[in-house]
């Protein structure tokens, strides 16, 4: 499917909230767009209240005028339905569709995103202001895309909530015997006698079940997912041309499970917040683009939200300096994207966000921000004909969201485990060395990778486990890390040796995990250093690569290994490198690319990116790059 | 009104709680009370289940016998309302006029302040239990004042208070249009179709609305307003000759206007408790006497509360060492304070503050705290003929309740913000420079000074700019910092260059906020350093005082910047300065004093207050005050 | 009574959960718990769901084969009562006998523990699991022991709570003005009217009162006693020879007074879990050795559970080195353990406890921590012998758990205090002295002890003044420091000097706290240095030690004073001594025995056992204990 509808090249531009400005400024809007290079603007994404002001009482009057005005500057529209969040007249109507939290309480309006994903009336709602968009809009000559929902994220442990659930336990486990030995029922006394005892992870005791808390995170993604169709059904329905959408959000906290729904979408758009003041910023938005292009398996994607300004960060907010919107944004379009989008147009004079970075900020045009904006926007139109060819790579990084679930704040856990500074952290040092690399599903295919790498794949279902040894068999190169197959789909440990029951494959056993206290780091023999976690290995059959120099019970032992299987061959990192000792494996490994520190070189068919975040003017074969700035080459 | 009525010179004594003790301990108290030079004390503070056991059950025996003791020793009485701790009985009875949390949750009786102040229930209680203390002891002679409740601070968020919020908002925005819009309530779908869908800032999914919040801070700051004028009203007609006070507490979250409030009472009262274990504290000591002096704005003022013998900070509490209790009475005093009085008298045996310190300690009256007490007690009749002068200055610094609730904890900022930290600073640099300054309202009158001092006043309203450029233009020097003018009443952003809209005043535009990471300071030319904050500042008419030296963006912009305007000036800082840099400025715009570091030196006409906080003796003109003492001089 | 009946020598075992394992692995375990020396093992502890799956319906065909299994292999049985987690179907017939938090919300299962320890239905409950399992297992053959319940700690605030604290109250007090008095009710007009209007220490404004919740927690010891008692009652009809237990769980959260409870079980049952991954750690066991001691009173205790292969921290977990688990267990069992136990026997695959490490780890038996388990097991018989001895000490620390709760988190205290860390710290430094000490409650029997060591008895009640008295002017040593005596029973501050009104005993008045500055440590004379907390002590007879070298107020003035008193003395540290200055102190005081630092050395009878903590060879006389290791010899 053509997507966004009718926008050429790539796209620019972000959310476009006319509603919230006089419509003398909607003119002004349209004009400045043109001049910043904007191409498609994401409009609606709140806009319920406007357009439904009361229940079923509709007002589409303003939003055609916006449509219209945009349609005929030439701006192309992502119209979004509105059912992220509902509007005061929503929670007095129907306060039985509230959000609930595990205790109890039901977040009133009052912010966004206060509606129970579970609740009939919620979803009724949703389905009446989705057809209505529909009805009026499908045919309109602005339209490029519908943008469903935003940013689907919010649990809730309502009754409603409850009832789906046990309805999707049944379909799932059939019968209570299979859920009561799924869920390890037995220790605390949590076999189920009846399906009605189950309930939502409320607030409880002490610790919770892993097991419930992943299937209900699982099912929380799937009711998402129903909710995000039901609408798609009738947008689609309305006509079939446009394509569908909805932005992730990323975060841990984040019930939705990418490699599923990616294919529900037709394209995969992405809202990437980096959260890091200095270079771990850059790290982060090139993981996002990595994942997103990894998830969309080929298709199309795009990064949907950005700041223009703006960096978060533990400390509070920074200020992106000169030309780091434009690097950033190049991170994306060089590993894929089709573009690069932003939240929001216009900066907003109040509400929760009134302080989010936008295209246009509060002073105006005459501001450095909208500068760079408007040059950067009228540069790409000139780069729009590279990105055509794919981004190709041979090395893969299993992304495992269950496993990102399980080893969450909460779980209990045998030792401290960071699984996504895990990801990010082979990913980085991948990026330090000019290695490109995809994300893939531990169930994915896998078939085109030489490399696979598994970070602390803590989940390891069955059916990954199998296609990991395929993999291997079939003449690849597996390298996990720690605790990779600790337990299986259902929570529970993998007996006799962990590493997802495959010691065979790996040639060890894992007979012992051993945290190690904070700032102790254990060197390896001419291998850098271990911190936090290592695990106990026996051998029986690998090679040894290199053992611990130091540490109680570990003093000797192996701590990475390496094992003959089949065409392949099985690598084992038995505990947290630093990232030197990665780097050094990696070197082994004979992983390396054009890239640098410092510098993000992506070839994409005869076209080479390359974008230079040093402070210093840098030089890729023939091409010099200038401080801060990017290049697209096409004589690699 | 002559207050406290019949008690001559300084006030002086604390909290009294007889009905903690047994009558036998009463006489002891009042010939204690003789020796330490106590003429006041406040009765019955938070005695409502002795007065009223059971619901419309009086007993008012001990208190009778009480006050004919204490007038019998020659002791005044501020005799309190107890209402700021509702009985047992009243849980039970009226459930439903309970505080509630914004999660629903109603706090029930077991502490103090366990009541909805927009409850009729509560709010008829309140006035009944005053009507009869006035009916009673109007005409007692040992009554000087009445306190009505104690601390007005505790927020509720229950139906009731919703109802009256909406009364109140329909009052102020007339319509619902209006008040969308001054919301801003197109964001995230927040338009009001019903008065009726408003609601308190009850538990939400995730950040609240600015305007929504400030809203009702407001609201609260007039119901609490309303409790206490209801009272007033009662005890005024008993006895229209006795004056009438509340003692503040001073606390982010406080939704208390003490601008608002100071015309209601007949002197302001408060409650001072520093909260740093070194000069830090005699620093907020000053500056809680200045804001006190400034809001009583001319009127009389008194420290209702202070603790003897211990200071409170972080790392828990601290004793005060000798002298520093006198001194800290004295900088109250000195800068017009009628007195110094403490909670509390006797140390309680029992209940939550038994810990908390009092003039007659545990271990009673041989004791270092008795002794000082008694010492310093007897003291004040020898300068009480000394603070008849008013503190005159003609520099004030702006504050700004509301844009200190604005910039509170959940806000979502343009960067890092703390505000009192932000007051509390200029008040320290001029502090130590020896100049006594005032406080002033946004909109209040700045007639008598030469120099107005705006420290990030976050929420400017357009009466507030008005008043800033009135002020100005009739030859006033204006110094502003960093965020004033931010946004207007409605917490709304000031368009096209911020500073409250008055770019012409200032010669400049701010088209974009900083933030700068923690631990790096950017270097002013010749001026200092600034820290986590600059602004982006484009001339327009102004002069540039001094530049960033260093820092992405900012480099070599303007930081510091003055622009004539009609006969005044307007200065404008675009940063976090250091205490150094703002030094550095105050010494170029000639603001010093006979003060110094470590030495608090007050005139008041003919007098001269000297105290000397430092570790050595201290010369002031021909005065020597020894280290940690204080002195009164009449030849300065 | 003979205790775990029928098991020879030292119990060595385990929590055992066969009903988390297909059958066919229970007679693996029975075959490896032979082979790794384990002769008894805890059944059942969380097993009601799989026991009574339907309200009434019972299943016990798999304990039968379990039991008979286990005593066809000669391991005796610890038979469980499960009512620490009642099944889901309980939430759901019951709903009202959850567990309520004291913002009202109530705690559904999913976790462990969710009833309402006063709910009459979950009492009943309880009872009539415990009928069943007592009639069918009363006389089986290999049943050692019952284990009533677990762990007993869940606080609960609700209406049922409520009413049974009332009862409890009245039998307290007898009447309203009695309970008013004691809970210095006149304090923020707390004075209750009717008994109906006392409430469990639910969420409310601000701070609560400390009479109020002291007694909230000494009736949830009582109510959870009762709740054991009524279980005790009923298997001890069954089988009067079968002793009866429960473990004891160690925290300040924990509402269960063991000096209480020690008489009504027939052994004491503790589980140790440390809680720091260094030598703290077999400080922390060691004191739970001897605190379990103290409370059996000469009898019979049991460490009940520890952790086979890990130890937690704040930093999370780390592993226990070679040979830590065997000296652990060795720390018990010198002091007077009759065994050691461990939770769990076979690591689970499933649920929130599945990383709890476990005498047979998730990799099987061919694992170190299983071969140590193995080599450890079958060295006990060879000791067994030599227990049969008394541990004797004439030193004593008391033990206060009311000092324990009341100086908990939400206390308003007059500065830091940190009561567990006082007693440990005293415990430690006589550990480090090779001094083996006793605990005993401040009211308990003193007469065999020479010294007796009062750290920060915060709470000490009439009866326990009068005690201490007795116990010095019999002839005994009294050391105590400070805050000794601050309040009574009832939380009230015993006046004119503190020390629990016992100012001639020790011949001295404290008339002042003063909490001092963290990082700001104050001299002694000759005698090390204090921290963050000094008292100001006025002499009246006592002789002072030393004195504050620096410190404002404190200078000079006595920091540690002893004062003749009938037979014995009285000695006061008026401070928060380093260990250095308790060691100075304790060197003066002629406290010393054959251990040293690292070096545990316990003699009993003809025997001494030697525990070899460090990492070189020791020498005790002329036995040569290797590192990390242990020895008992019998030519002391």
């Amino acid at each position: 499917m053509d997507w966004p509808k009718g926008v050429e090249g790539l796209s620019y531009g972000g959310d476009y909230n006319p509603e919230q400005w006089p419509e003398e400024v909607w003119d002004d809007d349209v004009m400045l767009m043109r001049e910043a290079g904007v191409n498609l603007v994401s409009v609606g994404v709140f806009s319920w209240a406007r357009l439904e002001p009361r229940e079923g009482e509709y007002d589409f009057g303003w939003l055609d005028t916006v449509l219209d005005k945009l349609h005929a500057g030439g701006i192309a529209v992502n119209l979004a339905t509105p059912t992220a969040s509902p509007p005061p007249w929503f929670t007095l109507a129907h306060p039985e569709a509230l959000n609930t939290r595990p205790d109890g309480v039901r977040q009133v309006h009052g912010s966004r995103d206060t509606y129970d994903i579970c609740a009939p009336a919620y979803r009724e709602a949703s389905r009446a202001i989705a057809a209505k968009l529909a009805e009026r809009y499908a045919e309109h000559p602005a339209l490029a895309m519908w943008h469903v929902h935003n940013e689907y994220g919010s649990s809730t442990f309502s009754e409603h909530a409850e009832r789906a659930f046990r309805v999707w336990l049944q379909e799932k486990y059939s019968t209570l015997d299979a859920l009561n030995a799924a869920w390890w029922g037995s220790f605390w006394s949590q076999h189920y006698g009846e399906w009605e005892q189950i309930l939502a992870p409320r607030a409880t005791q002490y610790l919770s079940n892993p097991a419930h808390e992943l299937d209900f995170k699982r099912f929380t993604s799937d009711a998402m997912l129903e909710h995000f169709k039901e609408q798609r059904e009738i947008l689609r329905a309305a006509n079939p041309d446009i394509p569908i959408t909805t932005n992730f959000v990323f975060g841990q906290w984040v019930p939705v499970d990418p490699w599923k729904w990616a294919s529900e979408v037709d394209l995969v758009a992405f809202d990437s917040y980096p959260s890091a003041p200095d270079e771990r910023a850059e790290q982060q938005v090139a993981l996002h683009a990595d994942l997103c292009r990894s998830w969309a398996g080929g298709g199309d994607w795009l990064l949907m939200e950005q700041a223009a300004g703006t960096l978060h960060s533990k400390d509070g907010r920074i200020a992106k300096s000169p030309g780091r919107m434009a690097r950033h944004s190049m991170i994306h379009i060089s590993r894929g994207s089709k573009g690069a989008m932003f939240f929001q147009w216009r900066a907003g004079r109040g509400g929760a966000e009134q302080w989010h970075s936008a295209l246009l900020p509060h002073a105006g045009k005459n501001t450095r921000v909208f500068r760079e904006v408007t040059e950067f926007g009228n540069t790409l139109p000139g780069i729009a004909h590279t990105v055509a060819e794919p981004v190709e790579t041979d090395v893969a990084i299993l992304w495992s969201p269950e496993s990102w679930w399980a080893t969450g704040g909460g779980a209990h856990l045998p030792g401290p485990v960071d699984y996504l500074e895990n990801v990010a952290q082979i990913h980085r040092v991948l990026r330090d060395r000019g290695v490109v690399a995809d994300f893939a599903a531990p169930e994915g295919d896998l078939s085109k990778y030489k490399t696979v790498i598994a970070p602390t794949t803590y989940v390891l279902s069955r059916a990954g486990a199998e296609n990991l040894r395929w993999f291997t068999a079939g003449g690849g190169r597996l390298v996990a890390s720690y605790l990779t197959g600790a337990v299986d789909e259902h929570c529970q440990v993998w007996l006799d040796g962990y590493l997802g029951g495959m010691t065979d494959l790996f040639g060890i056993r894992v007979t012992e995990h051993l945290p190690q206290p904070a700032g102790e780091p254990r060197a390896l023999w001419n291998f850098g250093a271990a911190e936090r976690f290592c695990e106990l290995v026996e051998l029986r059959g690998a090679q040894c690569v290199t053992q611990y120099a130091t540490g109680d019970v570990i003093e000797n032992q192996p701590a990475v290994t390496v094992n003959p299987f089949g065409e392949g061959e099985a690598w084992y990192v038995s505990c947290k490198l630093v990232d030197d000792a990665w780097d050094r494996l990696f070197e082994e490994l004979k992983l390396s690319g054009p890239g640098r520190p410092g510098l993000d070189v992506v070839d994409r068919g005869p076209w080479r990116f390359i974008i230079n975040h040093t402070e210093r003017e840098a030089q890729v074969g023939n091409v010099i790059v200038p401080a801060g700035s990017w290049a697209v080459d096409g004589k690699r």
